[in-house]
Order: structure tokens, then sequence, then C-alpha cells
């Protein structure tokens, strides 16, 4: 797949709910991707579904999950069905009724059998674009995984093949009688993730200063 | 159950990866669910998983959904058996070794079978309950749902009897010998979600200002 080529979802990955919110740019799919900081990874354990949050990492059409190779979510997706969604909450939509309430959001569902990386070189790509893309700079700046550290961590690997975006943006979508008769505010509260001051770990020597590329994300 | 019920997890509800993030406590699973703006609704369609963002709200015990009466989630999750799971990132924890980095944050898993809310004040209970969630005074404040609008949104109830909470605090936990070290530098970047100013519908007449129940969410 090129990094060009739209979004082509099966029936499954086609948004049936508010279609004028589908998206099918998939340099919108990778940009989302890359924004967001956790997704939830959904598998089906047992005969009910089960949702977790967790980390994650990208590389091309690939995105790269990891956790104990005894994690029951792990052990469930590998070759299996599985979703990963990846949502940013960017607004709360203050309506003049409140059926019209919303949110303005970009959100990412990704469908398909997840494969358990089993190759070596794969995994430690994959390793790395997790780790570089929940704290960018520390595969380089922190100790490189050991042969025991790299067996206890299991990753799942899952195409971008079957993947759908849908955004909502911008003002509250009224109805004209309710505009007409002012029947409340209405407007858009940004919602937004900020990064604060690193706290540094007590076990530092004193006067260590945080590196660049932590700094870095500090507003 | 009371407020003061531990949380009473079934086999698949008690973590088993981490145990020592576990809590029991049912007023932390309440806190959580109050605090957060959204959850992941993971639901069984077709023969795959499905997880979808979306707002929701609590009464006592009780976690409610609510979309479009069509929704393919929600018609999903009817009946069925359902995982909420609602998740606050609190901070990137910057380890000495890429192993040990982590995140900080707090997590409720709920399972169970969702239950179709058909009785017309338990619906409209709910709805007030997701509206004051999401956006705490728009329900006195905006026009109130007309029976039309009731008609085309489906509530979804889900108990918090089988419910778990997971929850990371503090600095990286990281190897002796990498603390003696000093691999690298090591700590925490707090994670905040903040309210920017609101951004008024431009259909509004001019000099309306924000009410204060939208102000007063503002930092």
């Amino acid at each position: 797949m090129s990094p060009k080529s739209p979004l082509s979802p099966t029936t499954r990955s086609t948004p049936r709910r508010h279609r004028e919110r589908a998206r099918d740019d998939r340099a919108e799919l990778h940009a989302l991707l890359d924004e967001a900081l956790i997704c939830h990874l959904g598998v089906i354990a047992g005969d009910a579904p089960l949702v977790l949050p967790t980390c994650y990492g990208r590389l091309e059409d690939t995105v790269y999950l990891h956790g104990s190779s005894a994690a029951v979510s792990l052990r469930s997706g590998a070759q299996a069905p599985v979703c990963v969604t990846v949502t940013l909450l960017d607004g709360l939509v203050y309506a003049r009724s409140v059926f019209s309430h919303s949110a303005n959001y970009r959100s990412a569902v990704v469908h398909g059998d997840a494969r358990l990386v089993t190759e070596a070189d794969e995994k430690l790509d994959a390793l790395r674009a997790i780790v570089e893309h929940t704290t960018p700079g520390s595969w380089d700046h922190a100790r490189q995984p050991s042969r025991k550290e790299l067996a206890a961590t299991a990753v799942l690997a899952l195409d971008l093949t079957e993947a759908s975006v849908k955004v909502r943006t911008g003002a509250p979508a009224d109805e004209e009688a309710d505009v007409a008769t002012g029947a409340a505010w209405a407007g858009v509260l940004p919602v937004r993730t900020t990064f604060d001051k690193p706290d540094p770990c007590p076990l530092l020597p004193p006067g260590v200063e945080p590196p660049a590329h932590v700094l870095a994300r500090v507003g």
C-alpha cells in the first residue's frame, strides 16, 4: 500500500452512522495514529469482548502492540480477529438542544487478524517504533533490551488494510427553529492533552536535568 | 450494591498482569468513571470484536451509553456481552531501560450483558446522566428532547457488577543495576487533559457570553 492509496474499507469498516464524518485519506489515518498516545485493543476472550488500553507504534502501514508474553489480551489477539481503536477527543459540542449535543473527535478503527511477530529483526523494529511513538528519543537514550527482556515481551502486528477514520469538527448542528428562538448558548469547548513539567525519579543523583527529548514535549 | 461494597471481580475481571495495580475500592471505580470524558465500548459484531468511542453517564452502579437507534454497536451490544473500558492517561514513564518504560494510568474495565433501556423514565434519567456527565449544566440549560428525538435514541445500560480497576502511579521501576550505572535519565512526564476557552457558535447573536456552567470548566 502506498501512503497515497485511499482507505478502502470493507463493509464492516464503512461507517454507517454520520457518513459525512468518514474520511478516506490514508495520510489522515497515519497522522491520527502518530498523534495519539494510546489505543484500545479489542479481542474476543472466551465468548465476550475484552477491551484494554495499551501503547502502540506504527511503521508504514502496520500498527504494533506489545505486552507481556503471558497477557490474555495478546494471546487472545494473536492469529485472531482484533479491533484497534484510536480516539482523540478535540472538543465538547454544546448545542441549543440536548439532542444535538455532540463531541468533536478524530477516531480510527482498524480491523483484522493480528499476527504474532516472531522474526527477531521485525520484533526489535516494532519495539523501537512503540518506544519512539510513546516516548520519542528514549530508544537511543535508555538501555537497550536484553535477550531475556525481549523473550518476556510479545509483539502483535496489525496491518492497516481494513481501517476507517471518522472526524467531527466545527460548530453545533442545531435545528433551525432552535437557532431562531435562541434556545440556549451554543459552542465548542476545546479539549486538549498537554504535558506538565517532568517529575524526575527520586533515585536520580542531584543536579541531573531532564534531557532535551523530554523537555521538547512540554509546552 | 452499596458504594462501600468492594469490587468483587470474577475470573475474567481479575487482572492477571501487574496484580499490584488492581484496586478493589468501588469508590475509586466511581471516581474514575466520573472524571473521564469518554469510554470505549467493545461488542462482538459478526465474528469479530468492534471497539468504538462513545460518551456515557453513571447513575449509582449503572453505566449508560447512548447512540442512534440504528447504530450497529448498540444493536450488537443489546442483550449481549459487552466490555466498557475507561482510561485516563496520567503520565509517560521514562525509565533507565527501554524495557521498563511504562505509563501511569487509571483504567476501568466493565464486563456484562448490556440491557436496552425501554422504560421511559429510566431512559430520560439515563440521557440526563449522559448529558450531565459530558457537559454538566446542559440538561437544564438546553432544550429538552422531543418525543421524536427520544425515539431516535437508543440507550444501553450496563451494571457495574463485574468491574475491575487498575492504577499505575509513581516513579519508574528500574532494575537496581540500571539505577546504579545511571544508564539514562528517568522520571515521569505528566499528561493532563485541559479545556481551552469556549469557541462560540457563529450563529449566536453578538454579545452573548458563555454561561457559567461552561466557563467553570476552563482552568
